[in-house]
Order: structure tokens, then C-alpha cells, then sequence
């Protein structure tokens, strides 16, 4: 008798990250599903990225809208009034409170259904951004919390953690894929050609540049 | 200079214990806002309960209507075709997976935005009917989840967690509130005179009964 297929829902943004933690589970497990949160984000083209990443690798794609985040919190993501400012030692203006949080609580919510417990999502400590809810002790204690909240053993993987924008970049070579990612989205102006300037845009080029590799995105 | 009065948001179900929290919460702080999740429950007249509760006691409520539960769960409280069943040493049917988890992290979210840190529950392991994300490790865990989440040290306060259903109802006479009980809905089949004969309404009566308190609300 054939065991039975090992599995994972992965939260599929349509960026460079989750992306890479998508070829990543595809090494890593059996059936994959994906899940995309629509929260309102000012930039339809993620979504688009996502929904072709996921057809491209003939993986099942759930998306899931939600006004959440438009209803309780203002920040740059969602408010076309609101810059975009990363300051020092202060939150910059592009969290979006509880993002990470609700994500993965629906992930698991989903996972449950779903009848498994692994949950993959590319958040990364390493470049974190100043974003609280992409640490590691977040993560972990997120883990713990989602395993009592359902009498459930939940694995959040996050294989991206502790790498740099270079090693993921890396990563994905490694694993074949690097070609997948000129159809990811990362331009917090939500731009194609990607604006090339934007932080988002400066620490995905800073990647490739150190990795030695060429980004296939098309920017201005 | 008057100090900044202390705050909190309340997640108010229209039941006897998110009621009874309510008391307590105003003899505790000075501003009290209430968030009622409206999830897609198969009976109307809980919310119904919430907003006539808020009323009575010049509560702000903010109703949030998500249909995250219809789409990621199956169970007795929001599929008519599930019955109610209370097996041992298996989850109720009546158990909405995450629901606690995703209420609380809405609340946090919300408070976030109001500028306060307190968060008040009716949860209860005690009488915990089974549910997992009503025991105080879950709570625990949560409340550090949620701190990591938007670097903001909440405090959830749980003022029921270690009582029994008949102390439930002592404090509420105590608080000199025990009258707001007729408003309140407990009965599973969401009936009005309840029905006296679900799990719900039996553990209700079975509280006003220990504590020598008759109970207002009528019964069939």
C-alpha cells in the first residue's frame, strides 16, 4: 500500500519569496495547495503573478478576499494617500498590522480542511524589512499557538528564514526555477517594468546583483 | 492633567459570558468599545442580542461580518445539515476550528488601530465544552503571538476563565447587572423563548440553578 501523499498549503503571494518557497515545496512534498490572500492590496498585478505562478506549476490555487485589513488598519500598502516611508527604530509605513497573523491563521484554518498540517510561507528574518510578523520567534510562537488552538500539530516551514536576498536568489537556481521568477511581482508601485527604485525593487536587485545572477524581471 | 483614560475592546457575542464580561469590564475601565464578529452563525438573533446589550450600556459597537468560517469550515453552528453532537474525547461538532483565534487577532488588530493594548474574552475552561481555543494555554500563547505580531504588549483578560457557570452568574449579580441576562441568547437552536434542552442552554440552566439565581430569560 502507497503511504499516504505528504502535503502542504503554501501562502502564494505572487512575489520572489513565496515563489521560491514554492519551488522549494515542490522538492519537498506531494500535493501542494495554494492559497492567495486578496486583503485589498492596491496592486491587482500581484494577484495576476500569483494566479500564473500557480497554472504554470499546475498548482491548485485558492483565493481567499478578505476586507480585513481595508476595514481596521491604514498603512502605504492600502492607502494610495499614505507614502511610502521606512524609517529607523519606528514601523515603516508598509506594515500592514496582523498581516502575517491572519495570513497564517487562515493557512492553518485551510490546512485543517485540507486534512494536513504543513503550512509554508517565505517570511525571512534576515531581510525582514523592520516587519515584526516576519521573525522567527513570531513564527515560532504563531506555531505553538495554532497547534492549541485546533488540538492540531501544525509545522509552519519557512525555508527563506535566516537566508539573504542572495541566497534565495540562489536558492532557486539551485533548485531550477530561476526562470519563474520574471513572472513574480515586487515593485511596491506595482509597476511593470518594475520602477527599479522603490525599497521593495532595491532589495530584490541588491540580491541578484550579489548572487551574480541576472534578474529576468523587466524593469524601466 | 487627567491621566489618558484606560481602554479596552471587547469581543461581545450577545451570549450570558461575553455579557457578564462586559460588566466587569466597566467598573474596570473608563472607555470600552465592542467588536462583534458576525461569522455567518445560522442565528440571527445572537447579533440581534449584541447590539441591544451595547445599547442598554451606551457601548460603541463595531459589527465585522467575515465569511472566512463558511468558507474554510464544516459545523453544526453554521451548516443546518450537522447535528449537534458532544462526544468524548473527540471535538464537538459544534467546534468552529481557528474561530477564537481569528476573533482574538481581529480584536488585537482593532485595538491596534484604537490605541489600546486591553482585550477582553468570555472564554472559559472550566466549562469549556470541549473547545481547545477556550483554555487558558491557548490564551496564554496567544496573547504572546499577538504581542510578536505588531510589537504592542497586549494584555487579554480572560475574568471568567476559572469559574464555573453558577460563579459566572454569582459576579453577574454582584456587578449588579444580573437583569442584562434576559437580553442575552445562549440556546443552540437559536430560539426565542430557548429551547431549555441543547447542550447550551442545559449547562446555562444548570449555572442559574447551582447558584440558587433564576434565571430571567425566557424558556419553552
Amino acid at each position: 500500500m502507497k503511504n499516504k501523499p505528504s502535503s502542504a498549503v503554501i501562502l502564494l503571494s505572487g512575489g520572489q519569496d513565496s515563489t521560491t518557497c514554492l519551488a522549494w515545496a515542490m522538492q519537498k512534498f506531494d500535493e501542494i495547495f495554494a492559497l492567495t490572500i486578496h486583503y485589498g492590496q492596491l496592486h491587482k498585478i500581484e494577484l495576476e503573478s500569483a494566479k500564473k505562478i500557480a497554472r504554470l506549476n499546475k498548482i491548485p490555487l485558492k483565493i481567499y478576499k478578505t476586507d480585513l485589513f481595508k476595514e481596521f488598519t491604514k498603512n502605504a500598502l492600502l492607502n494610495k494617500e499614505i507614502a511610502i516611508k521606512i524609517p529607523k527604530n519606528k514601523l515603516p509605513s508598509t506594515f500592514v498590522p496582523g498581516r502575517n497573523l491572519i495570513f497564517l491563521s487562515i493557512a492553518a484554518i485551510y490546512a485543517k480542511q485540507l486534512d494536513t498540517t504543513n503550512i509554508i510561507t517565505g517570511v525571512c528574518q534576515t531581510d525582514y524589512s523592520g516587519y515584526p510578523d516576519c521573525r522567527d520567534n513570531f513564527i515560532k510562537s504563531l506555531e505553538k499557538t495554532l497547534s492549541l488552538a485546533m488540538e492540531t500539530k501544525f509545522k509552519i516551514h519557512t525555508p527563506l528564514m535566516w537566508l539573504t536576498k542572495a541566497e534565495t536568489v540562489k536558492l532557486m537556481q539551485q533548485l531550477g526555477k530561476i526562470g519563474l521568477l520574471k513572472h513574480t511581482h515586487t515593485c511596491y508601485k506595482g509597476k511593470r517594468p518594475a520602477c527599479g527604485k522603490c525599497p521593495a525593487c532595491l532589495l530584490r536587485l541588491k540580491g541578484f546583483k550579489e548572487a551574480g545572477i541576472k534578474d529576468s524581471l523587466p524593469y524601466k
